[in-house]
């Protein structure tokens, strides 16, 4: 229906996760308004994050060097290993200011749905590096896949490592949460994990 | 907080409509994980789209030549014209497969809140067109902008090409849609535009 070029843009932005035909639609059009510049910009953007971003040697986050600020940064406890999914979970956990140790970045959780296997994550990295640390805390989702791969790496990093403390990040009410909003596992957990105060 | 050419891309994705800081991470997020050469296509689609496409010289719509296929077509009825805001309004209209006609895009509506003017809208070229037309129907949303635009043309119409007839599309219930669910505007219009059966 569109002339191709713009068919074609559309296609382009229907790969992207969420976005259906209207919407790829309207991202398009927007740029046929664009300054051309700004589109050359944004094409060149594309290119440099493909080519430049590679995976940090270390701890497998996101970097355009060999390794990523974090775990160059000599000022953190690099015997403390955060283990998330992806890059943006190191991301929103820098934002709470809290966290001073190392991350590690599985790219990936366990999935039996999906077919997705230990031996496809970044994992047999964070064996090795749990040799040399005191605590690995497992901070993948609540979700089916999330509990899967932190079970799952908590029994091979205790027969494996066994002198390494792991441990799994809280469970309970979201902040601001209400007790009749929460589902049955939530209010569980809260109950089973509640701390004398 | 990520590397510079990641957040650049963010940036980038940021621009387009009704994409907030979130989506435009998962959006750059999925782009390090394609291939490299879908996303070499990604980049070349954007700027094809901002080279190749213009407005067609006769309705305003996107073409890759100099008119749209539809203005080229003589096998449409060019003295009746469908006159629309936006390039993706003729889309729909087209899938309907009713419409015989051609169209006439404004690129735009008048709005006081957003400072557009009639002068800044395809609008001179209509009045011309108008002068070889039967019908003109004006087919701008019924918004506040819509209806005002529909009003400004057909005034305008009325007084430089008093022979033409000008038609505004009709209002009232959408297809599916339950009374107690309309709103008091839509229910107004669906009582005074009824039609004997």
């Amino acid at each position: 229906m569109y002339p191709e070029s713009l068919e074609k843009l559309i296609s382009c932005f229907r790969r992207l996760p969420g976005v259906g035909e209207r919407t790829a639609e309207r991202y398009a059009l927007m740029i046929c308004d664009e300054d051309e510049e700004d589109v050359a910009e944004f094409a060149q953007a594309l290119i440099d994050v493909r080519q430049k971003l590679t995976y940090c040697k270390v701890c497998g986050n996101l970097t355009e060097g060999d390794t990523c600020n974090i775990c160059a940064d000599a000022g953190r406890d690099h015997r403390q290993i955060f283990v998330v999914q992806s890059p943006k979970d190191v991301i929103a956990m820098e934002k709470t200011g809290e966290y001073h140790g190392v991350y590690h970045v599985l790219n990936g959780l366990i999935s039996s749905t999906k077919g997705i296997l230990p031996e496809d994550l970044n994992i047999a990295e964070l064996v090795e590096r749990a040799k040399d640390a005191d605590e690995i805390i497992l901070a993948t989702s609540a979700t089916m896949d999330g509990e899967t791969t932190a079970m799952y790496l908590s029994r091979l990093l205790q027969s494996k490592c066994p002198d390494v403390l792991v441990t799994r990040i809280a469970h309970g009410l979201p902040s601001g949460g209400m007790l009749d909003y929460a589902d049955e596992i939530t209010l569980t957990h809260a109950l089973v994990d509640r701390r004398k105060l």
